[in-house]
């Protein structure tokens, strides 16, 4: 058969394709009220709600109560939803005996472990495609699935160590119980605090690229665990979740005050890209820094003075060597700091983040579900010119 | 902090974002040299070659030689390649001891733990970010896990179905290997022939959900293990990969020849979706419908006759009763008529389906770490206007 040529995408509806620069940047691919970045303001909001302002004076299950009821929690269902939601943390039978084997596969901390382990917990709390069953079921997978993810992240991360597993506590909060089932031992309050800051700062923003991919996966029917496996899977992706650590590589690598200027200045000059600095759509400080980076000074850790100073100097030096670019420190600059000066290692960064961004996946999912069309865009055709001639050199089978 | 009222999705460059529609119909994402639907002419291919062409002559390791490689092969690289991914069709250590527990949380066939298995899989041969590795390394990798992803298949679902696993044979080909997995016994050659035609068929098929998935996880640096456990995810859903085993379940419900006109026009008239007719894309026959059509002619199997004059029948009714909308058989029409024909269970036609879409996410994906830029688009927020007040009711932890 024929077919003449065609350098462009076809249309069933014969119209031209809207051709998205690489990536779809720029390109607005759905309507939400789940939450908005505006990155000139350097604000971003939960359901409206300032999202630092909610992180600076609520709690964790406030927030996930907004993201996933709608709306704030009054005193009364605050209680009743940490209730509910500490009594889905522990695994669901099947999953405990298989963790040894899936943590010993990759390092402490890796995501790939996560990502299986919690494809098979899906499996195990019985997911089907959300098409097949009744909203309110897939509801309740929804909670379930982010009361029981921090477990599997310390659970994996205990066992990658060589430690026993730490079962959780139903009468600690989400980040206390976190931070209890990772370390074995009471946390403090300042830790505590320190964590939650940040995983209420995390939970969601915009439509970055796990977000995106929960939403697409969603469309096609699949059921949360498929959506959750295909988003922590994005997560771990180094231009996404994977960047937290290097900050902290880079503060290991300058090593001392007395370094931070030249070092910082070569790095600049050649071209190298700055860990911590700089963000897409924020072009004035990252709100989440700016918390992220007062929470570090209640810490008192020793990291939090030289931070402070290598972000001082590097914000000078960008201004000096790349005007006009407004470069400034971004919400993994101080995360890291906030993180180990909890108690958290640096192996755990990421999951940690997948621990708090589950919340926001899932509100986005819902939302996807309600009035859901699948995903299913174009793709301009730039090849050899169809159809081709087979080439002499291949001999199929067939005549 | 206060932000002005903003109710579209703000831009780092101050742009307008252009508005996609939902699914992002009619949006070209990408350009791309693997392949090409053009609807409506009936005609779709692999990298310029006409891929029923390929189908009716060559060798699943042609098309995957293709896909993979950017060319077909002689018989010089045919023998090598088939050679080289037959030897990569064990399971890593680390991987076996585990299906069984796996395989027992889901259903026989069931995506769920088919997921679960390759993400634990790709941990086993310590797959990386692409970003991490040498490129030379990520295509091992993208070999492998086609390589290995039919053997997980077959394993799974003899596990689930209560039998012994049946280690692959490297002298079978793909496709043959694949049945002699399924049933334990060496295929037919006429078996072999139907199944590997459906497997060549399928590869690929333009931006499809799960393989626009495969390349927005891959877009984040992820590794190849992220980006196959998300594409399965994506295939799990109904409104994807899950249909062609409903095509059956109407066969099914229609029961005998006499019973398809009275069914049919009942179900057109009262809004039902026929399941295996009409495509987004294609307005004429689905091309893969049509030689799907033939073999299952060859394979003289009782339900050929009862599914022609079911389609006819269709055909004719929806000429009749939705004028205008050209509404021909599918892909999945005679699917599932093929692949029961062959041997293989019905619960495993969508697990067959991902041992051939695996081919061509790879192919997608290995495209988009080339010229990489992170898929991060935006939405545009609808909501209540923010910031909005903090509602009387919330009183929270602190001041």
């Amino acid at each position: 058969m024929s077919a003449p040529a065609n350098a462009a995408a076809s249309t069933a509806a014969g119209s031209e394709p809207y051709q998205a620069q690489a990536g779809l940047a720029d390109v607005s691919v759905a309507r939400t009220k789940v939450s908005d970045v505006l990155g000139r303001l350097g604000f971003y909001h939960y359901r409206g709600y300032n999202a630092v302002d909610i992180a600076r004076r609520g709690s964790f299950e406030d927030a996930w109560h907004l993201m996933l009821r709608g709306e704030l929690p009054t005193t009364a269902q605050r209680g009743a939803f940490r209730q509910e939601t500490a009594a889905l943390r522990e695994l669901p039978d099947g999953v405990a005996g298989l963790l040894p084997a899936i943590a010993r596969l990759s390092g402490p901390g890796a995501l790939e472990s996560l990502r299986t382990a919690l494809s098979l917990t899906a499996q195990a709390i019985g997911c089907k495609p959300w098409t097949d069953q009744d909203q309110q079921l897939t509801l309740a997978q929804a909670e379930h699935i982010s009361a029981v993810l921090p477990t599997l992240a310390a659970h994996l991360y205990r066992l990658a160590t060589g430690q026993e597993v730490v079962q959780p506590r139903a009468d600690l909060g989400y980040a206390a119980n976190y931070l209890y089932m990772i370390t074995g031992a009471e946390p403090d309050e300042r830790s505590v605090y320190a964590v939650e800051r940040y995983l209420m700062l995390t939970i969601d923003h915009g439509f970055n690229n796990s977000t995106f991919t929960a939403r697409v996966i969603a469309s096609s029917g699949a059921d949360l665990g498929a959506v959750i496996s295909g988003a922590i899977a994005a997560l771990s992706g180094p231009f996404h979740g994977g960047a937290p650590a290097r900050v902290f590589d880079m503060l290991d690598a300058i090593g001392t005050p007395e370094a931070a200027e030249p070092w910082l200045r070569h790095a600049i000059e050649h071209g190298d890209k700055l860990m911590g600095f700089g963000h897409r759509i924020y072009k004035t400080i990252d709100p989440r820094s700016q918390l992220l980076h007062e929470v570090a000074q209640e810490l008192h850790s020793d990291r939090v003075g030289f931070a402070e100073h290598v972000e001082k100097t590097a914000v000078t030096l960008l201004a000096e060597l790349k005007p006009g670019r407004e470069l400034y420190a971004n919400v993994e600059f101080y995360a890291g700091v906030v993180l180990e000066a909890a108690g958290l290692p640096r192996e755990l960064f990421s999951a940690t983040f997948a621990c708090s961004r589950v919340v926001g996946w899932m509100a986005n999912v819902l939302e996807q579900i309600e009035g859901n069309r699948i995903f299913r865009p174009l793709a301009s055709y730039i090849g050899p010119e169809a159809p081709r001639e087979f080439p002499a050199f291949w001999q199929p089978a067939q005549p």
